[in-house]
């Protein structure tokens, strides 16, 4: 008797790996994601694909390299034929739900090439990166003289709506901005104002908003017997950084972390850095007062998060679903907070390309491994493959790039584990690359990174020369103070990364069509198909494969031509 | 005014680039493909993405490296999905039309996913690589105990029964057999058969059928004034190999080229160049009966075909089209035919890698160039960028890997033009692989050459040590007979290979759905969307901008929570 098996695959949108008690916070205290990680287990070097929303994202549903899915940056449609979790489980049984935000772009140019309509069930799914949706909300209702950021329908503005909140758009009038003192409304997007309290009832704040959407979905789901996987993808603690009463006050003083950052680091920094360092998000984020301002606002949010967490472990208790759904813990990239002079995130420093990854797996089988920390590199797309494998799967490797992080949950050490995490980031569409002069193909960066070292490769050149690599020694300068890039005393080091990153370059993506089982049951399949090569008399060959190619002569038919 | 133009794009099959005339073949005399040489540009250092046939087409067909489309072996399905010349002509006017051969396989399991069903015109196209089909056939009839290799209808072999032809096989049983001493069939998939004459009449063969077929196809296209790319792709000099007289016996003794190999390839080779010498292909062709028996075989068929190119330009002069025509000849690969104790293609010697590239352009602005040889390196992906530029469109280098030869078709010199050209090759379904005991992913090979050197990468290892690379000085030792992969005095060469091969293997090939032009549109443009970051406070940024931002707070809503 299999028991049906659910998956709460939840996910926070800028969440640092080291901002929960259990991810080593020494001030902000997490204790419902800390349980998870005591009945589960916490990876503690996973890295996202890559540090930004859209591009994470789309690797985490796809289970696949940025390079390898093309959606490389926000806004990049994810192209049609691109396979997803949805598609996976769907093909187990295993039904696939959206509650929040996937970032998602639809390749409308794709689906009208290949005439799927968008009003189809193939088409709403191809459109909504495989999910069904029960909400979505992608959380940046941002309005400027050109429009909206985001165009779609938003269920949240309408929730506020309903509740009596006014205006066109009070997601950004209440949840993102506070009051000031001549009664104005005090935007968060200002971040003088991050440390004032949201002008809304906290109960009607985005993140309990969509904590009980999460749970009216599984309420949806009683009496079903199907299988449920649950994206429950909150935008929290993403920026505008505000959050409401009583949340915005609890942080303060020596309970922010001191800034990570060395003057050093400014001196001669890699071109490609300095330009992070020099942009707007870097230089204010180098501001003591903006930091000051956003910091409570920010761990506010994540305790604000870990309390609904607590809702909803609670429900699942209540309603005996723990001990039957997998919960995972996550986030789609970190957030710089002015370490390393950058805001926001982008390049490969632990702040930005590490995240919390956190699974509690209900299967008796996990027992042995609760409340251990895998300290092996991980990586984001490895969820996918997860997934799978809890579903009942074979992990359709020829597809999915990530591995299953089942043998992990389970107390086993998986067999020739990876040695290195890889991370990519193409800042094509930024100021940053327009500054360095790169056409769009060269704007790209690469990480490799193992337990020793950090390494970055940056596409393109200045004045001809190509840029240099970063390189980090994590064991010696875990910080990540000491760029050794242009070090000679690290020549093999640079080597062996650069091997490694060839070998990822030339990994086999794309050959989506043909798993590798097909591929063994292929092999000298043609010859009894009568593909004879290699044979030049009659007797050298097996009579039964060639009985078609003997026999008297035909006669040949009159010449009309 | 502009005149309608078309394009002629006729591919040889396993055509090696030495067998023309004006390929520099003594003996072998082929004048009308010389006479499109001699009308056009011949660019002598052309190479194809991978040495096989369906593999190799996809890539002439997307514009595409093999790993980059998937496709990366016969019968491996092109994914829906993946755009081919087909999908970018159409949108400029154009059609692309299919007589001949393709080597296509459907992605049934991805039609399936999304909808598309076969007998749509946009699942017709998908099916068939994009083209719309006047007439299909693969000409690979061979039939052994498990059936048909191909199981499709072929039209070929329907012509030859609606002429008496006996049989369910007319293909073998007469096109590709002659008769011997007993009068039994002799059966050309027994080599030794390979110089009698087919037993057929000489205007039924393949060759001249599919002639027919073309010239019916343009016949058909009379008064329509769409412009047409019409895809004339032959099945031979591919094997079987024989020829109806009396092309038969037109070639053998001092005519047959000596054959390029030396017994110090043999002594301690690369292991997987060993495992193809000692495969039953390499092995019969290292026999001197096998290639006596064959080479007046493949000469007499190179001598058919450009026979029948005599009546196909012929026509085209007849039918005053040859002013608005561009007419490409090449090959999918080559053959080894003994050359390196090698049969058939693979590896990347001259021989397998190197294809005939002859581009005649009726343009005006092409007079300058008529006759000339561009020994600049070429890959086949260079065509479809060709062709969208001929049909006046702008080349989507988001999607099209290769680059437009229609500079140097008029005289000019590119800018930048490419060092290097890549070539892979997967052999995880062959025994090869079996016999290394190579994972499929391993069983991958990549060639990387510029006008000094050949480099060739395997992936994958022997008693856990890498293989080694090999390397060939092609100005010393143009045969190609010493390997300096493993010697010391190469580093530096090494170093740059890879360097060169690292940089193609972080190539953005899957950003397809955005293109540069889309990029630089992006560019910077979020903000005026409402996405203001890095700024503290409301004096430091435009009013205009952060309109929506700014004015009264709005009144709370009584708390119903």
């Amino acid at each position: 008797m299999t028991k049906r098996k659910n998956i709460l695959f939840i996910m926070f949108d800028q969440l640092r790996h080291d901002y929960l008690s259990c991810g080593g916070h020494p001030h902000l205290h997490t204790p419902h994601m800390d349980s998870i990680a005591e009945k589960g287990v916490r990876f503690s070097r996973c890295y996202v694909q890559s540090p930004i929303c859209g591009s994470s994202r789309m690797s985490f549903y796809t289970g696949r390299y940025a390079s390898s899915h093309g959606a490389q940056w926000n806004g990049f449609p994810l192209k049609v034929g691109e396979q997803t979790i949805g598609d996976h489980l769907r093909k187990l049984g295993m039904s696939s739900w959206l509650v929040g935000k996937t970032h998602m772009a639809v390749d409308h140019e794709g689906m009208e090439r290949l005439g799927i309509t968008h009003d189809s069930i193939v088409g709403a799914r191809v459109s909504e990166c495989g999910f069904d949706i029960y909400a979505r909300d992608d959380g940046l209702w941002a309005e400027g003289p050109d429009g909206f950021y985001d165009h779609r329908r938003s269920p949240y503005n309408e929730y506020l709506k309903s509740k009596g909140y006014e205006g066109e758009n009070p997601w950004h009038d209440y949840a993102n901005a506070g009051i000031d003192e001549e009664g104005n409304m005090a935007s968060a997007w200002f971040t003088s104002h991050s440390s004032k309290p949201a002008n809304i009832h906290e109960q009607d704040s985005e993140t309990p908003w969509l904590t009980r959407e999460v749970i009216s979905f599984i309420e949806s789901r009683k009496g079903n017997d199907e299988p449920w996987m649950c994206h429950a993808s909150y935008i929290k603690p993403h920026w505008p950084y505000i959050v409401p009463a009583p949340y915005h006050d609890m942080y303060g003083g020596n309970q922010i972390q001191p800034v990570v950052r060395h003057p050093a680091e400014r001196e001669d920094p890699h071109p490609v850095y300095e330009q992070f360092m020099n942009n707007a998000v870097g230089k204010a984020f180098s501001r003591d007062e903006v930091r000051e301002a956003v910091m409570p606002a920010y761990m506010g949010l994540i305790k604000q998060c870990d309390d609904q967490m607590g809702v909803l472990f609670k429900y699942l208790e209540d309603t005996d679903q723990m001990k039957d759904t997998m919960i995972v813990l996550t986030s789609d990239h970190g957030d710089y907070l002015g370490d390393h002079w950058l805001g926001e995130k982008s390049l490969f420093h632990e702040q930005s390309a590490k995240v919390p990854m956190i699974i509690y797996d209900p299967s008796p089988e996990a027992d042995a491994a609760r409340g251990t920390v895998i300290d092996e590199p991980t990586e984001a797309i490895d969820l996918a493959a997860t997934f799978v494998e809890f579903a009942g799967g074979k992990v359709p490797n020829h597809i999915i790039e990530g591995r299953s992080l089942i043998p992990f949950l389970r107390g086993e050490k998986p067999e020739e584990w990876r040695d290195y995490a890889i991370s990519e980031f193409d800042y094509s569409a930024t100021p940053m690359a327009v500054n360095l002069g790169l056409k769009p193909k060269d704007a790209r960066l690469f990480m490799v990174t193992d337990k020793r070292w950090k390494f970055m490769h940056a596409e393109g050149q200045k004045d001809g020369v190509p840029f240099p690599p970063m390189l980090f020694d994590l064991e010696n300068d875990p910080d990540e103070l000491r760029d050794l890039g242009r070090s000679d005393q690290h020549d093999d080091i640079l080597g062996l990364m650069y091997e490694r990153l060839g070998k990822w370059g030339r990994r086999n993506a794309q050959r989506t069509t043909k798993s590798d089982d097909d591929i063994d049951n292929m092999r000298a399949k043609s010859r009894r198909k009568g593909i004879v090569l290699g044979v030049h008399t009659e007797d050298e060959v097996d009579p039964e494969i060639t009985v078609k190619f003997r026999g008297p002569a035909k006669p040949l038919p009159a010449n009309d031509g």
